[in-house]
């Protein structure tokens, strides 16, 4: 059953899924229950109270769903606006660019700002549309905070700055997929409406749980949003939360534990040191391309992201190349450039259950690869790089002092 | 973080989710993988060849959703009709209630036929609709193959046989949640045009998987289909499966593996036997039932259900309690009456990964129950009953003959 | 990797290996560690006040040792006795003689008192034999205390009076492999010297643990012993615990984890309501048999086992048959009759992770087997017996009211 | 239930236990079975043909104990000989001192050839111990293959050479525990009579298991040896073997399935491959080593291990220090140094299921750690050093060509 089995543990650095911890893994090796009996609902309760706490927010309604980052995408959209309706949204990379693709498919009227790949969302045609929208035909804005593909964190607390500066009504959505439990996430500090993210991301869980926390004006605009919507529908949750029941169809008890398992391990690390610990990588990640004379798909200081890094390769070498490289000699799986920089970036994902030496390990791992591609690269220099700044910055293990 | 513990084996006798193999948990107990790594596409290539295999469909195309029934349900009418299309759906119980409720939801022109609960869907009826419908307004007709909350089993063959008497051209989709992999499913011969099931029914796995098989006529319609859908667009997966990625968006490498052993374990047991031994169970069932004086809340020999049993409590018992009581005092889960027999049935669901001695083990608690709430049953009755009919039946393990 | 597969639960009834908690599958589902790093320590530290608590000692020093119930034995013998030191000993059933055997092989000089199997220890002859030994050449008397054979338990207290009758100074070495954490088991109070028991029992782990108990005297006498020991030797883990490491050579982590969950449960459920349960479900069995016209192995009603029944069957009946055909066709798993009453009996265990209904179902199915093996048993009616007692006796799950 | 927990993986480098794959962790994820039933016994039948398969032996004769490496010892040596025989053994690091231990404990004739630690056995002395044993006194030789405190290993080929050369009779006893599967390992080429491993080394299981072979003429030994065994007996084995049920007392049905895994992992990479990979490994680590300036604890190149390597640490660190701090800052576990080279050495082990990246990450891990108890290292060196080797020799992964 394992089709490609090569010695040695997998280094997964695609950015998601990402490693789960065994801590996780125990928690969901378990037989299925009865999701009527009244267990679920005791652990449901504190599921939500949880969520809301990683999200922080305190006015928000979290909504835990059996499905992707593209079901929580169409969950958002469907239960707060209406065809037709307007949005101003973001296209700096492809998964902003597959969000657009859904907003159109469900008959939303896009209104693309779009940004060179490497770039964040461009604010100041934000400034310019809600400017110009007294009328507030405007219904919602839609960011991804952290653009997977390009490894570009776009900077929410400027978007909701701008937003009030023209007190324009427009819903707030953020895409936090792969932010949300690795990066600092402020729903209530930045007036986020609808904020979501998926399991196999930073909560270092299998696929299979979309999670969204609504604001009470989110809350309110899905009553009257007229997106057609049944499997995604917010109110079929709210009645079940009334009831005490909390879900509308049978959910994944091996997920719920599993999300149990892994808020506990964010909790017990701490919700800042765990935000503290991927700025650490992150930026050990940004020396290392350095040194390797590479450049971050991130064009700048600004927009760099801790979750992910894309690396620009030479002109002459198809990053894909690298990628499959990687794999095939190393066990090393690193992201591959998608769409526009297709064969140009590849990208590490240094985000969830993740250290020190397992970063190391990989970058190690990219300087052979690159070496083994023809790229002119001192093998030892990125790890160099980066442990010196790691062996600066690391804190002891609390639980081990 | 377990808010409920007993001693000994969890009884699970809820009509899903049920039982998982061993085997499964193991193939799910890994970490996560590159899902764009060339080893998912190989497991999921030969998956989609064993789906249309325990569908019994040769031209079926199949889908593997991350999602529930209920996203199941979606997926197939929005992929293959377009708001205001005239449905012919029958209400025979709470699902087929949920789902015409799903069906009114997206905005189709639903014509309901309704029987009372505990009867099959009035094909009587069906046939009038169609021989009225000479135009052919009527654009699918939506049939639950096993209604999970009465026992009750529609005779889809015969559904089949009217509408090609009337050779009408409406779609035929079909709920197979509860029936596909304990009932025989013959989606070709039967002219099925969507065929769905769920992965913590038969299958025997954890929640997360909606799979549906289309009939080359349902991807016909699923091209002028103008219902809006993005999440569970046909279009977007079979993009995939040209590209050789299979999957639009990250689908889960847990419950791909173990869909991997549980298709396997169905091929050792071989598919006939898997339904000659659910229907040896359902046998045995109804001989307990009949053993207590109770009622099978299927009203017909010709609908009862081999996947679940509905029992009828009598009027001044609340099947409710029983319920609760098999819970508390027996760690036995039991099925609830819901909706229209709320209070009125229990349920035993003996689908998926199930052998004689479990089903015995809980016909004791069921008896114990009885008693408990004041019932006036012989303990043993319905155990003996039972085991008079399967010690004659049951064959020798074949691997250990 | 399934030589033998059958479809559902296996039913393993065998007096151990016994049923594992899913708790503590999942505790033991991990990488190894480091066992010299602090975690182990601080974790058999707690284990071991634990062992205290479950074998009811405050004097008694702890051993874990990675072996079985037979290492255990041959732990309990090499560390408090000298070759040719003189052992009183009870034959009357399988692992009484397997331990004496192992007695002799180890240059004891064994004085045998045999029991017709299905008889406890004679302590009469006990009696006379200190009696005759006021120059206390008697260093040792070894007694099993559920002799798993035969479903006998020997009564303790009773030997210790004895023992303190004649004011003897021999150590009292008793096996509790299927008695510890079954039944109530009282070290201190009883003046037992070394008490061991072993993992896969009613602990209900996998095989790999022998754990022993020694009383301050045990630990004397281990200074002076003479018998050649090396990897069972007391000196090296005591050396060990006062530095704290714990153990002389590698354990497994995963069976000290394991040990954790284990006990957990056991401190959930409350030790006393562990020993009713099995006193509950043995009772039950009992009645069963009786139901069936079939004998308790054990002779009488003082030595009824709550841990095993062995059920001695009619003469021109294969007790052999039952326990295959059982397996080949029920997937149920019986103990068969060991020596003396192979053939004879076939036995029940009834200890460990169990619960009310998964006994029904074995005793269903043991008497379908007897059915198909010829014995003019009535179905249900073993089923009616226990379930009627059952029903009258088992308590609500006290965290479910 | 995890004491000490630090976020992403723990990096296991103790020359044992080491690493489990998740493939085994997934197989040994089951239930207890009856270990009477026909499955165990062709599960075992083929065990025990591939444990003779990985010790390269056709006439050797398997035991697969449940005990660890130390119960090996003890059943290597009471099983062939008798109290006071002559035992030329080697004293060359710890676990030889502990072997020692063992067999005075035992009551042998031991027959002390000491080493300085680092340096392999004196094969000199051995020759003219035997060239001056006319007599064949000498019952046994006794040589650690493997030395795991100081990473030396000794040449067995020579060892048989200087047997044969004085046509001794004397058995060859040989700890493999840290070589076997790790190492080329040729029991019938080099003549040995016994040799022995453990589960937790390059088998990479959970501790449980040690796995023996016994030469005809060590069979033969043991019908005339005269040391007082049960536990460890062979002639128990033997007559189960005899009788088709392999085992005296109750396995470990899930170390078995472990085990059975572990094989079919070893048999895919190809044995040979196996060794060159752990040859590979390391290689790079000592030229890391070189790269920071330290010397290897092994003196020589021909001794130098393919399993560990210890690390000498200049007189003014305490290489204790290295040990604690990588654990609690870098999640990094070294083994420390034992007895004579406490303090002196550390300990890198490079066996067992592991790769490329895996070592480099612990190399960086360590050059960290070395800055951070004030050697001068420079960051990076060892790493480069390693992958340039690394990075010239790793074949691809052949199911990924």
């Amino acid at each position: 059953m394992d089709y490609v089995y090569g010695p040695g543990r997998n280094h997964l650095f695609v950015p998601g899924p990402v490693n789960i911890p065994e801590q996780v893994l125990r928690a969901m090796n378990r037989n299925n229950e009865d999701h009527r009996s009244p267990a679920l609902p005791l652990l449901t309760k504190a599921l939500h109270a949880d969520v809301k706490r990683v999200f922080k927010t305190a006015a928000g309604t979290p909504f835990i769903i059996p499905t992707t980052g593209t079901g929580a995408w169409e969950s958002a959209l469907t239960n707060t606006l209406s065809p037709k309706d307007r949005i101003v949204t973001f296209l700096i990379g492809q998964f902003s660019f597959l969000w657009i693709e859904q907003q159109r498919q469900l008959d939303f009227n896009v209104d693309v700002v779009e940004s060179e790949w490497g770039q964040g969302a461009d604010l100041d045609i934000l400034s310019s549309k809600l400017s110009d929208d007294d009328a507030h035909t405007i219904k919602a804005v839609c960011v991804v905070h952290n653009e997977t593909s390009t490894g570009v964190t776009n900077n929410l607390a400027k978007v909701r700055k701008i937003l009030d500066h023209y007190r324009h009504t427009a819903l707030l959505l953020v895409d936090g997929v792969s932010s949300i439990c690795a990066l600092d996430f402020r729903m209530d500090e930045w007036g986020v409406d609808v904020a979501l993210t998926s399991s196999q991301k930073a909560l270092s869980l299998p696929t299979g749980l979309g999670i969204l926390c609504a604001s009470p004006k989110a809350l309110e605009a899905s009553k009257a949003a007229k997106s057609a919507r049944a499997f995604f529908d917010w109110q079929a949750y709210l009645k079940c939360y009334q009831a005490g029941s909390y879900y509308p169809y049978t959910p994944s008890i091996q997920l719920m534990y599993g999300l149990r398992a892994a808020f506990d391990l964010f909790f017990e690390e701490g919700l800042e040191n765990v935000f503290a610990r991927h700025t650490r990588l992150a930026n050990a990640t940004r020396l290392a391309v350095e040194a390797w004379g590479l450049k971050n798909c991130a064009q700048k200081e600004e927009w760099v992201s801790d979750a992910v890094t894309a690396v620009v390769v030479p002109p002459h070498i198809d990053s894909g190349e690298i990628v499959k490289r990687a794999w095939k000699r190393y066990n090393l799986s690193l992201g591959k450039g998608l769409n526009k920089v297709a064969g140009k970036v590849f990208r590490i994902g240094h985000l969830g259950h993740m250290n020190d030496l397992q970063l190391l390990g990989c970058l190690a791992g990219v300087e052979m690869t690159l070496k083994d591609v023809g790229y002119p690269v001192k093998l030892g220099s990125g790890v160099a790089a980066a442990s010196g700044y790691l062996q600066e910055t690391i804190p002891l293990i609390p639980s081990r002092v």
